[in-house]
Protein backbone atom coordinates (compact mmCIF):
# COMPACT_ATOMS: atom_id res chain seq x y z
CA UNK A 1 0.00 0.00 0.00
CA UNK A 2 1.36 3.17 -0.77
CA UNK A 3 2.10 5.59 2.34
CA UNK A 4 -0.92 8.14 3.05
CA UNK A 5 0.75 11.55 1.84
CA UNK A 6 -1.45 13.55 4.35
CA UNK A 7 0.84 11.80 7.09
CA UNK A 8 3.91 13.41 6.07
CA UNK A 9 2.03 17.18 5.35
CA UNK A 10 4.82 19.71 5.69
CA UNK A 11 2.90 23.03 6.71
CA UNK A 12 4.03 26.35 5.32
CA UNK A 13 2.81 30.37 5.56
CA UNK A 14 4.91 31.49 3.03
CA UNK A 15 3.82 32.12 -0.74
CA UNK A 16 5.74 30.71 -3.72
CA UNK A 17 5.12 31.42 -7.49
CA UNK A 18 3.45 27.91 -8.19
CA UNK A 19 0.90 28.31 -5.42
CA UNK A 20 -1.57 30.16 -7.85
CA UNK A 21 -1.67 27.18 -10.59
CA UNK A 22 -1.95 24.75 -7.49
CA UNK A 23 -4.75 26.44 -6.23
CA UNK A 24 -6.59 26.30 -9.32
CA UNK A 25 -6.15 22.47 -10.05
CA UNK A 26 -6.62 21.87 -6.17
CA UNK A 27 -10.21 23.94 -6.44
CA UNK A 28 -11.31 22.49 -9.94
CA UNK A 29 -10.48 19.04 -8.58
CA UNK A 30 -13.51 18.89 -5.99
CA UNK A 31 -16.16 19.58 -8.81
CA UNK A 32 -17.92 21.32 -6.28
CA UNK A 33 -17.11 25.42 -7.45
CA UNK A 34 -18.52 27.01 -9.98
CA UNK A 35 -16.53 28.84 -12.72
CA UNK A 36 -16.76 32.00 -10.82
CA UNK A 37 -15.69 30.79 -7.47
CA UNK A 38 -12.41 28.96 -8.95
CA UNK A 39 -11.71 32.46 -10.25
CA UNK A 40 -12.15 34.09 -7.02
CA UNK A 41 -10.06 31.46 -5.40
CA UNK A 42 -7.29 32.32 -7.83
CA UNK A 43 -7.93 36.04 -7.65
CA UNK A 44 -7.17 35.48 -4.02
CA UNK A 45 -3.99 34.11 -4.36
CA UNK A 46 -3.21 36.87 -6.99
CA UNK A 47 -4.08 39.49 -4.67
CA UNK A 48 -2.13 38.16 -1.70
CA UNK A 49 1.38 37.90 -4.06
CA UNK A 50 0.72 41.62 -5.29
CA UNK A 51 -0.35 43.14 -2.57
CA UNK A 52 1.35 40.91 0.78
CA UNK A 53 -0.25 41.50 3.93
CA UNK A 54 -2.23 44.77 3.27
CA UNK A 55 -3.99 42.41 0.75
CA UNK A 56 -6.00 40.82 4.19
CA UNK A 57 -5.58 37.60 2.67
CA UNK A 58 -3.78 34.69 4.68
CA UNK A 59 -2.83 31.69 3.41
CA UNK A 60 -1.49 28.21 5.56
CA UNK A 61 -0.77 25.18 2.96
CA UNK A 62 -0.39 21.76 3.34
CA UNK A 63 2.59 20.19 1.25
CA UNK A 64 4.14 16.73 0.28
CA UNK A 65 7.08 16.25 -1.97
CA UNK A 66 4.93 15.93 -4.90
CA UNK A 67 2.88 19.31 -4.70
CA UNK A 68 0.62 20.55 -2.41
CA UNK A 69 -2.23 18.88 -1.04
CA UNK A 70 -4.57 21.45 0.27
CA UNK A 71 -4.87 24.84 1.44
CA UNK A 72 -6.98 27.57 3.86
CA UNK A 73 -7.04 31.07 3.21
CA UNK A 74 -8.53 33.69 5.83
CA UNK A 75 -7.84 36.98 6.78
CA UNK A 76 -9.07 39.59 9.39
CA UNK A 77 -12.69 41.03 8.59
CA UNK A 78 -12.46 44.89 7.98
CA UNK A 79 -14.42 47.27 10.63
CA UNK A 80 -14.05 44.42 13.06
CA UNK A 81 -12.02 44.28 16.38
CA UNK A 82 -11.19 40.31 16.43
CA UNK A 83 -13.23 39.01 13.58
CA UNK A 84 -11.76 36.41 10.82
CA UNK A 85 -13.03 34.96 7.58
CA UNK A 86 -12.37 31.52 6.42
CA UNK A 87 -12.57 32.15 2.79
CA UNK A 88 -11.49 28.85 1.70
CA UNK A 89 -10.48 25.22 2.48
CA UNK A 90 -9.84 23.25 0.04
CA UNK A 91 -8.37 19.70 0.01
CA UNK A 92 -7.15 17.67 -3.44
CA UNK A 93 -10.27 15.68 -4.27
CA UNK A 94 -8.50 12.28 -3.52
CA UNK A 95 -7.00 12.93 -0.33
CA UNK A 96 -10.57 14.05 1.01
CA UNK A 97 -11.39 11.89 4.18
CA UNK A 98 -7.66 11.54 5.87
CA UNK A 99 -8.34 14.41 8.80
CA UNK A 100 -6.03 16.82 6.87
CA UNK A 101 -8.64 19.32 6.56
CA UNK A 102 -9.68 19.02 10.40
CA UNK A 103 -5.34 19.64 10.38
CA UNK A 104 -5.30 22.69 8.17
CA UNK A 105 -8.44 24.07 10.08
CA UNK A 106 -7.00 23.36 13.39
CA UNK A 107 -3.40 25.03 12.63
CA UNK A 108 -5.72 28.32 10.86
CA UNK A 109 -7.56 28.80 14.43
CA UNK A 110 -3.70 28.79 16.07
CA UNK A 111 -2.54 31.20 13.67
CA UNK A 112 -5.67 33.14 13.55
CA UNK A 113 -5.29 33.37 17.23
CA UNK A 114 -2.02 34.11 17.46
CA UNK A 115 -2.82 37.33 15.29
CA UNK A 116 -5.55 38.67 17.92
CA UNK A 117 -8.56 36.40 16.20
CA UNK A 118 -11.20 35.81 18.60
CA UNK A 119 -13.66 33.99 16.19
CA UNK A 120 -13.82 32.33 12.83
CA UNK A 121 -16.63 32.37 10.65
CA UNK A 122 -17.04 30.15 7.74
CA UNK A 123 -19.91 30.60 4.98
CA UNK A 124 -21.02 27.93 3.01
CA UNK A 125 -23.98 26.75 0.98
CA UNK A 126 -27.43 25.15 2.26
CA UNK A 127 -27.28 22.33 -0.27
CA UNK A 128 -27.30 19.33 0.52
CA UNK A 129 -24.54 18.79 -1.70
CA UNK A 130 -22.69 20.33 1.15
CA UNK A 131 -24.00 18.69 3.71
CA UNK A 132 -20.32 16.56 4.31
CA UNK A 133 -18.87 19.92 4.47
CA UNK A 134 -21.48 20.99 7.21
CA UNK A 135 -21.32 18.29 8.94
CA UNK A 136 -17.44 18.57 9.25
CA UNK A 137 -18.20 22.05 10.31
CA UNK A 138 -19.81 21.24 13.06
CA UNK A 139 -17.62 17.96 14.18
CA UNK A 140 -14.50 20.85 13.87
CA UNK A 141 -16.62 23.22 16.47
CA UNK A 142 -18.55 25.29 14.87
CA UNK A 143 -22.09 26.79 15.91
CA UNK A 144 -24.62 27.14 12.82
CA UNK A 145 -24.90 31.12 13.66
CA UNK A 146 -27.41 32.34 10.61
CA UNK A 147 -28.82 30.83 7.79
CA UNK A 148 -29.60 33.67 4.37
CA UNK A 149 -32.01 31.97 2.37
CA UNK A 150 -31.89 31.69 -1.22
CA UNK A 151 -29.12 33.95 -1.00
CA UNK A 152 -26.82 32.31 -3.60
CA UNK A 153 -29.69 31.31 -5.40
CA UNK A 154 -33.33 30.23 -5.22
CA UNK A 155 -33.40 27.54 -2.66
CA UNK A 156 -29.30 27.85 -2.53
CA UNK A 157 -29.19 29.69 0.93
CA UNK A 158 -25.67 31.23 2.83
CA UNK A 159 -25.26 29.30 6.01
CA UNK A 160 -22.98 31.51 8.69
CA UNK A 161 -20.88 29.00 10.73
CA UNK A 162 -18.64 30.32 13.75
CA UNK A 163 -16.16 29.52 16.09
CA UNK A 164 -15.23 31.33 19.28
CA UNK A 165 -11.18 31.25 19.46
CA UNK A 166 -10.66 32.53 22.76
CA UNK A 167 -8.22 30.21 24.74
CA UNK A 168 -8.85 27.60 21.85
CA UNK A 169 -5.34 26.88 20.84
CA UNK A 170 -2.49 25.31 23.50
CA UNK A 171 0.87 24.50 21.62
CA UNK B 1 -38.15 79.41 6.31
CA UNK B 2 -35.68 78.49 3.91
CA UNK B 3 -36.95 75.99 1.73
CA UNK B 4 -36.65 72.19 2.31
CA UNK B 5 -33.08 70.97 0.20
CA UNK B 6 -34.15 67.53 0.29
CA UNK B 7 -37.44 68.46 -1.42
CA UNK B 8 -35.83 69.76 -4.86
CA UNK B 9 -32.71 67.02 -4.34
CA UNK B 10 -31.72 65.37 -7.99
CA UNK B 11 -31.13 61.86 -8.68
CA UNK B 12 -27.89 61.28 -10.29
CA UNK B 13 -25.97 57.70 -11.30
CA UNK B 14 -22.65 59.11 -13.10
CA UNK B 15 -19.51 60.25 -10.51
CA UNK B 16 -18.03 63.05 -11.00
CA UNK B 17 -14.02 63.96 -9.28
CA UNK B 18 -15.36 65.86 -6.59
CA UNK B 19 -18.00 62.51 -5.15
CA UNK B 20 -15.21 61.22 -2.89
CA UNK B 21 -14.39 64.59 -0.69
CA UNK B 22 -18.51 64.73 -0.27
CA UNK B 23 -18.57 61.50 0.64
CA UNK B 24 -16.44 62.10 2.88
CA UNK B 25 -17.71 64.92 4.43
CA UNK B 26 -21.58 63.26 4.52
CA UNK B 27 -20.00 59.76 6.31
CA UNK B 28 -18.20 62.38 8.52
CA UNK B 29 -20.98 63.99 9.61
CA UNK B 30 -23.11 61.72 11.18
CA UNK B 31 -20.61 61.31 13.87
CA UNK B 32 -21.27 56.91 13.43
CA UNK B 33 -18.48 56.14 11.64
CA UNK B 34 -15.31 55.15 12.78
CA UNK B 35 -12.07 56.32 11.02
CA UNK B 36 -11.80 53.11 9.24
CA UNK B 37 -14.95 52.50 8.41
CA UNK B 38 -14.86 56.15 6.79
CA UNK B 39 -11.88 55.29 4.62
CA UNK B 40 -13.59 52.04 3.47
CA UNK B 41 -16.59 54.81 1.96
CA UNK B 42 -13.82 56.64 0.10
CA UNK B 43 -11.88 53.37 -0.88
CA UNK B 44 -15.66 52.29 -2.86
CA UNK B 45 -15.58 55.50 -4.82
CA UNK B 46 -12.32 55.54 -5.54
CA UNK B 47 -12.26 52.14 -6.78
CA UNK B 48 -15.34 52.89 -8.57
CA UNK B 49 -13.53 55.56 -10.02
CA UNK B 50 -10.57 53.33 -11.06
CA UNK B 51 -12.20 50.68 -12.27
CA UNK B 52 -15.62 51.22 -13.56
CA UNK B 53 -18.54 48.81 -13.86
CA UNK B 54 -15.59 46.06 -13.18
CA UNK B 55 -15.43 47.11 -9.51
CA UNK B 56 -18.90 45.90 -8.94
CA UNK B 57 -19.94 49.05 -6.62
CA UNK B 58 -22.49 51.18 -8.34
CA UNK B 59 -23.82 54.58 -6.42
CA UNK B 60 -26.41 56.59 -6.63
CA UNK B 61 -26.14 60.20 -5.44
CA UNK B 62 -29.11 63.20 -4.14
CA UNK B 63 -27.63 66.59 -4.80
CA UNK B 64 -28.88 70.35 -4.33
CA UNK B 65 -27.92 73.34 -5.91
CA UNK B 66 -25.08 73.59 -3.53
CA UNK B 67 -23.69 70.26 -3.20
CA UNK B 68 -24.75 66.58 -2.62
CA UNK B 69 -27.02 65.69 0.26
CA UNK B 70 -26.42 62.32 0.77
CA UNK B 71 -25.76 58.99 -1.69
CA UNK B 72 -26.03 54.98 -1.82
CA UNK B 73 -23.35 52.83 -2.54
CA UNK B 74 -24.39 48.79 -3.63
CA UNK B 75 -23.49 46.20 -6.00
CA UNK B 76 -24.07 42.53 -6.68
CA UNK B 77 -23.03 39.99 -4.78
CA UNK B 78 -20.29 37.98 -5.98
CA UNK B 79 -20.91 33.88 -7.10
CA UNK B 80 -24.52 34.53 -6.15
CA UNK B 81 -27.08 34.74 -9.09
CA UNK B 82 -29.24 37.55 -7.92
CA UNK B 83 -28.33 39.19 -4.70
CA UNK B 84 -27.06 42.66 -4.19
CA UNK B 85 -25.25 44.87 -0.84
CA UNK B 86 -26.66 47.82 0.20
CA UNK B 87 -22.70 48.62 1.30
CA UNK B 88 -23.40 52.47 1.98
CA UNK B 89 -26.34 54.47 2.55
CA UNK B 90 -25.85 57.91 3.84
CA UNK B 91 -27.47 61.47 4.31
CA UNK B 92 -25.40 64.55 5.93
CA UNK B 93 -26.22 64.52 9.05
CA UNK B 94 -28.98 68.19 9.60
CA UNK B 95 -30.97 66.73 7.03
CA UNK B 96 -31.98 63.55 8.26
CA UNK B 97 -36.15 62.83 9.19
CA UNK B 98 -36.86 64.56 5.90
CA UNK B 99 -37.43 61.24 3.56
CA UNK B 100 -34.26 61.72 1.50
CA UNK B 101 -33.05 58.58 2.97
CA UNK B 102 -36.25 56.43 2.02
CA UNK B 103 -36.61 57.94 -1.36
CA UNK B 104 -32.79 57.30 -1.85
CA UNK B 105 -33.08 53.74 -0.77
CA UNK B 106 -36.46 52.97 -2.78
CA UNK B 107 -34.67 54.78 -6.23
CA UNK B 108 -32.06 52.32 -5.19
CA UNK B 109 -34.19 49.34 -4.91
CA UNK B 110 -35.52 50.38 -7.93
CA UNK B 111 -32.02 50.33 -9.82
CA UNK B 112 -31.31 46.77 -8.65
CA UNK B 113 -34.24 45.27 -9.90
CA UNK B 114 -33.18 46.56 -13.36
CA UNK B 115 -29.97 45.20 -12.92
CA UNK B 116 -31.34 41.43 -12.08
CA UNK B 117 -31.53 41.99 -8.39
CA UNK B 118 -34.08 39.67 -6.86
CA UNK B 119 -32.80 40.79 -3.00
CA UNK B 120 -31.17 43.24 -1.42
CA UNK B 121 -29.01 43.26 1.79
CA UNK B 122 -28.14 45.78 4.29
CA UNK B 123 -25.65 45.28 7.31
CA UNK B 124 -25.41 47.11 10.67
CA UNK B 125 -24.57 46.99 13.86
CA UNK B 126 -26.63 45.38 16.87
CA UNK B 127 -25.54 48.74 19.11
CA UNK B 128 -28.51 50.67 21.06
CA UNK B 129 -26.82 53.81 18.57
CA UNK B 130 -27.96 52.31 15.74
CA UNK B 131 -31.91 51.71 17.09
CA UNK B 132 -32.66 54.78 14.49
CA UNK B 133 -31.08 52.71 11.41
CA UNK B 134 -32.51 49.75 12.46
CA UNK B 135 -36.39 50.98 12.75
CA UNK B 136 -35.23 52.96 9.01
CA UNK B 137 -35.10 49.70 7.59
CA UNK B 138 -37.71 47.66 9.31
CA UNK B 139 -40.40 50.80 8.40
CA UNK B 140 -38.89 49.93 4.39
CA UNK B 141 -39.58 46.75 4.57
CA UNK B 142 -36.65 44.57 5.59
CA UNK B 143 -36.88 42.12 7.54
CA UNK B 144 -34.13 41.07 10.05
CA UNK B 145 -32.43 37.84 8.53
CA UNK B 146 -29.36 37.08 10.96
CA UNK B 147 -27.68 38.40 13.90
CA UNK B 148 -24.25 37.48 14.66
CA UNK B 149 -23.12 38.48 17.71
CA UNK B 150 -20.38 40.21 18.97
CA UNK B 151 -19.33 40.16 15.50
CA UNK B 152 -18.10 44.20 15.07
CA UNK B 153 -16.89 43.98 18.94
CA UNK B 154 -17.56 42.68 22.53
CA UNK B 155 -21.46 43.33 22.81
CA UNK B 156 -21.47 44.85 19.23
CA UNK B 157 -22.94 42.73 16.70
CA UNK B 158 -24.09 42.71 13.10
CA UNK B 159 -27.60 42.85 12.30
CA UNK B 160 -28.36 41.39 8.57
CA UNK B 161 -31.27 42.61 7.00
CA UNK B 162 -32.99 41.56 3.64
CA UNK B 163 -36.19 42.81 1.36
CA UNK B 164 -37.34 40.58 -1.58
CA UNK B 165 -37.30 43.10 -4.70
CA UNK B 166 -39.27 40.75 -6.75
CA UNK B 167 -42.34 42.71 -8.20
CA UNK B 168 -41.61 45.60 -5.81
CA UNK B 169 -40.33 48.78 -8.37
CA UNK B 170 -43.27 49.82 -10.43
CA UNK B 171 -42.73 53.19 -12.61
Amino acid sequence: MAPDPTRTAAFRREIRATDPADIRRIVESSGYFSREEIEIAVELIDERIARGDASGYHFLFADSASGMLGYTCFGPIPATESSYDLYWIAINDDLRGHGLGRELLTRTECIVGEMGGRRLYIETSSRGQYASTQGFYTRCGYRLEAHLKDFYSQGDGKLIYVRDLTGECAR
